[in-house]
């Protein structure tokens, strides 16, 4: 695939997004044994409209490097089901108690409090049962496991979340700020190009040169989401805006204003593109990709 | 080992709780990114004063046929890590709303609510980092990690307790009761069994006798646990006492009364020391540790 115009990106988002979605859907059609409010739930959340950024960067990276989307959608819902059970963990009343979520009722108010914590915890551990059991071969399903529990874990992904209901109110620098970025957002972008390097059998050069370019891309994505909070529409993001400064959160433009923020995220973004230099021509995906994620507008 | 008396027993049963809890210490001392409040949570409830039950099954288990206690280890204290997260959760109020846990005030109660979720969601994305990184070789480990998101995921473990909370206070039957526990606790009995036994490489035969014993003592520990929680004693137990009636909760004990639930899980022991058979002198281990689960006082 080589991605030059923006209608090529467009249709091979919605390419990606067909695929992702139907293995979502089969992942979640579960059988005897699970509770018909259970799965509701589960299903409400996860198959609810979506960017489906991250899955599609596992996608687009396992092909940069040399595999297929086919080898890489288990991979590739297992980080949509872990993000998804954050967003349903997140927004519990116990912690940013948000009513609204991508367009919709949060998990809690639409079903009730236990059931969201339950469907966030069935998704995350059917996120590492998928992984285990369809990632072939074994190996590099173990090593993908491996790696997603990092992201995922206490010194990632929910040590992001604590800190940063640690830090609500708090006068917080730059540095502060980037550090919780890297883990609450920056280490799912991450693990989602370092599993499509693992599934491509990439070799060094390549693996380095995606992961380099994740790190960019996740720090760009939550610039350009905190910029949103700030001037994006409530209609077309499907949730509520201006929270951020409301609960007195730390965002890139209360610190450094919004010009600064937008050049910022650009600049990542250029980096981000010229660390694929080493992937030759199948890297357009991944640089289309990354400059719609500081473009979109939702 | 051939643990043929009670002493020996006790003293077995002793070492292993040594060696998983330092495991599980060294597990959980998590280096930079987690946050101290975090961390104090994950460590208060992982590292209470517990029986360890499951973890021992899975180094008896592996042991039982032919691998060691050293190669179990992280499988061991991954099953600990799951059965304590679902604990937490589970004690949450807007679940079963419990203040005490192991003698202690429960993690929410010691902590708070938005620590105690997060806690429980490190502890479990902890277990299948544990295990994808640790098990050897990393065809076990995905061999592992996929049998432990079966046990403890929709189908499984959080099923039961979606499950469990829909059915207080309706009317069940044995058949009913049964199922729930087969998932809601049965599942990760039958797995720490199934986890000794890939860590052993053990043939069809001795994986086949574990998983039946696994079965059958999952459910001999709950009839025993259903009849703690009316005949024990809330200083040993380290819990409330009496709060499943209360909660109108069905029960074996409800349900078919105390002589029958007794002799009923009498039964389901010898069943399942009977089906080890093919295992050898080498299953005196596991034989003794099913005879304490139903004649244990906490």
């Amino acid at each position: 695939m080589i991605v030059c115009s923006t209608a090529a990106l467009a249709e091979q988002l919605a390419a990606a997004r067909r695929q992702i979605d139907a293995a979502l859907d089969r992942y979640t059609e579960l059988s005897r044994g699970c509770s018909a409010r259970l799965r509701d739930a589960m299903r409400y959340s996860l198959l609810a409209p979506g960017k489906r950024l991250r899955p599609t960067l596992v996608l687009f990276a396992a092909e940069a490097c040399g595999s297929t989307w086919e080898a890489a959608i288990p991979a590739a819902c297992a980080v949509e089901m872990i993000h998804c059970y954050s967003l349903i963990h997140d927004d519990l009343p116990a912690m940013d108690d948000d009513d609204l979520r991508r367009g919709r009722p949060t998990c809690h108010k639409a079903f009730d409090e236990a059931t969201a914590i339950l469907a966030g915890d069935a998704l995350l551990t059917l996120a590492f049962e998928t992984v285990a059991t369809d990632v072939q071969p074994p190996e590099v399903a173990a090593r993908c496991c491996a790696a997603l529990g990092k992201a995922a874990g206490a010194t990632a992904l929910v040590g992001g979340q604590a800190d940063d209901l640690e830090l609500q109110n708090s006068v917080g620098d730059l540095a502060t700020l980037e550090y919780i970025h890297s883990r609450k957002t920056g280490a799912m972008f991450l693990v989602s190009l370092q599993l499509g390097g693992f599934i491509a059998d990439a070799d060094e050069t390549r693996q380095s040169a995606i992961e380099q370019f994740g790190r960019k891309i996740g720090l760009a994505f939550q610039i350009a989401d905190d910029l949103l909070d700030v001037q994006g529409d409530e209609a077309t993001m499907g949730k509520r805006v201006g929270k951020d400064s409301e609960h007195g959160k730390l965002t890139f433009p209360s610190i450094m204003g919004i010009a600064e923020s937008q050049q910022r995220a650009q600049r990542l973004i250029d980096e981000a593109c010229a660390a694929l230099e080493p992937l030759g021509e199948k890297r357009t995906g991944l640089e289309a990709l990354a400059r719609y994620v500081v473009e979109r507008n939702q």
